[in-house]
């Protein structure tokens, strides 16, 4: 992509109004736009970040047996009076409209109670069973406050795959080997894997606890309390002698640190199924629950916290996985032989397959030099009369100091090498 | 795809209240779930065929310099208050609903104003212009009637691409050219390409003239009239002796037909833009206005519209650009000698990058042959012991009657023919 052609241009300061940090810089950078509070449009870099994380959260979904679907947002109120989640004393954050008729509905927070009612059409046997829908879709809610930039959105991407299970052993595969296997291997694409913990949390209505998958950061808004070595963590809201002895962890070996919940899942049991009527037929021919889990990941917000935690005080610094682009290729002067080398380095790149993002604006290399480092992107070329008299274009990796001069004719072997040592 | 593996299930009729054809047929095939009238889930076959035409409509956008971001739903009632839009008497199909504090918010239903607010702040001189971002997106309009299933709806999903011109020569070329030229790539991609035509309607506010896409059909809601030599056509809504003068159409040629609008351009001038306050200075340091267009394709009303224009007695039939899988593969005896080939062909058609939807489920012959059509893949390939007997594997295509038995070792190069035939 030419930057003449990509219409964002980055800015010095941050809105006055916007308080978090991602949101600041990713504002600042031209890969989003606040449309309120919590509420944020992605121009086109932060389109590409989006799609690139979801994409990485979809295969590894596809890997474990989900299967993709997308619910709708417009909500009927019916099927969630059956489970007594529509009444805003249960649930305090629905957003809620009207068809032109006068019916209520709702804009979708969550999806059990549509799922269960669409899988019903299609469950009856146990040779139907088990199956993990998700989808990666836009959630809504409503909340009073909401200034975590994209970590805490009123409108927000999210992936929730749901389970359902034949059995209670059955659904306790899933929940504790198989799907968070998956997630630790979407955070490890994510460059996350080291810092992010497996956290016993409430469990909300149906189980003592639920798991949470928090990341370490300064800016998080749960407090965990770590144990390094066993690799498990407590959120504070469930923190307890009794707990503690429970999962076999001793107050000595705990860190208390702050941390942001880049997923959960919670074992629902058959409270919702049943409710709503969805049962199998075991092998015996007699009637039985279906044993749900739901598990959600928040795409938009793991947007924000690696904006915001890989960040230095010049700007973005995204891992390679979800990079807009591989290389910010900055032509510096308006010489003939300056952007012939750029012109057609920009060329052999892209042909080879690797993203760049080629600066070939009329703007003053300082400027170029500062774009580089606000947006981003993991390495950096720069062709200038300087570099061609070193011998070739000037190399540099976003997050060291040094800069290598490479030859025109070996740039695209050494990129390759380096993108690969980084992923 | 394991047929087994994939949790829908055919049924032998539709629901009751469902009126629409296409939305029958993909409910019957387990494509969709119906939500309310108007509003669907996708389902995981359904889903394919949603991202399969997104991405034909994002590939013929990128190639005409469009920029995919990805904008908010929930709206800021102020911008849309400048421009007059908020008034349920200027525009009587909103959603609207609050913030937990009280404010009022819009849900999304086109996107010229948050747009044109969020590139304020990139657009300032003429080196800017031209843009043309665009977005596949959610849509909600809140429709008095939904009857047509995913042909119109409350909720659905469009590309909206917006055009910002330097002048209207610029726009010009671009509304009357560019933007047709990829829009027919689009319909020629989807089989579509023949049977819709350039059609002259009302321009709204800002023009005399908009331009639809209308493609021939028995349930279109539109009526136009259309001169099959020009291969051009005007809407009914503006169809008068001045307006065929002024396109020099003759009424003579005219045939008067009904017709779906599968996309639609509008000329916008710079009444919003204006009112919104975006600007840019010419070379010359003068501010000037700029000139707007937008220009929409509804993908899930063209997912309904290949449901029912190619549909047959039997069930579903998909071109091979949007088809879920390209082979609808069925084993039909559980026999070792069969199940064993079908696998071995299953494994041999997967690898060589071949979509294929496997029945390998314990059900009747007439069970899958049935489904097959239901479905409605390009290929059908049978294995039982009589294929076998006869040499190989039973091939057919959805839309003709012959079958031919193909040699196991021949079945992957056949099918590559075959599919390449069908694009």
């Amino acid at each position: 992509m030419r930057r003449s052609q990509l219409f964002i241009k980055t800015k010095k300061q941050a809105p006055a109004d916007e308080t978090a940090k991602n949101a600041q810089l990713l504002i600042r950078a031209g890969y989003i736009h606040k449309e309120m509070a919590g509420v944020y449009s992605y121009l086109p870099l932060g389109k590409i970040v989006i799609e690139k994380i979801s994409q990485i959260v979809r295969e590894e979904m596809n890997k474990i047996g989900g299967l993709e679907v997308l619910m709708s947002t417009l909500q009927n109120k019916e099927i969630w009076e059956i489970t007594g989640r529509w009444d805003d004393k249960k649930v305090d954050n629905w957003f809620k409209t009207k068809l032109a008729n006068g019916t209520d509905v709702g804009v979708g927070l969550t999806h059990e109670e549509p799922l269960i009612n669409a899988i019903k059409n299609f469950v009856s046997s146990y040779k139907d069973l088990p199956i993990y829908p998700y989808q990666i879709q836009t959630k809504f809610r409503n909340e009073l406050r909401a200034k975590s930039g994209l970590m805490r959105g009123r409108e927000f991407l999210m992936k929730d795959l749901y389970s359902f299970s034949r059995s209670q052993k059955e659904h306790d595969k899933f929940y504790n080997d198989i799907a968070p296997n998956a997630y630790f291997e979407v955070y490890r694409r994510l460059d996350l894997g080291d810092i992010t913990y497996k956290t016993f949390a409430s469990g909300g209505y149906f189980s003592k606890f639920s798991l949470e998958f928090q990341t370490l950061s300064e800016v998080g808004e749960d407090t965990i309390y770590l144990d390094k070595t066993k690799r498990l963590a407590v959120n504070k809201e469930v923190y307890s002698d009794e707990v503690l002895n429970d999962l076999g962890l001793s107050k000595d070996g705990l860190e208390e640190v702050k941390a942001v919940e880049v997923g959960n899942i919670f074992p629902l049991g058959s409270g919702y199924s049943d409710a709503l009527g969805l049962y199998f037929t075991d092998e015996h021919g007699q009637r039985q629950s279906v044993i749900m889990g739901c598990y959600g990941i928040g795409v938009s917000r793991l947007a924000g916290l690696l904006a915001e935690h890989f960040a230095d005080e010049r700007g973005l610094v995204w891992p390679v996985s979800v990079a807009p682009y591989a290389v910010y290729l900055a032509c510096l002067e308006d010489k003939p032989e300056v952007k012939k080398l750029s012109d057609s380095v920009y060329s052999e790149l892209t042909s080879a397959g690797i993203s760049v993002l080629y600066d070939d604006r009329d703007e003053r290399p300082g400027e170029k030099f500062a774009d580089a480092d606000l947006l981003g992107m993991p390495l950096r070329l720069i062709v200038s009369e300087k570099s061609i008299a070193g011998g070739g274009l000037e190399l540099k990796s976003r997050t060291k100091d040094d800069t290598q001069i490479v030859p025109a004719d070996s740039v695209k072997q050494l990129i390759v090498d380096r993108l690969s040592g980084l992923v």
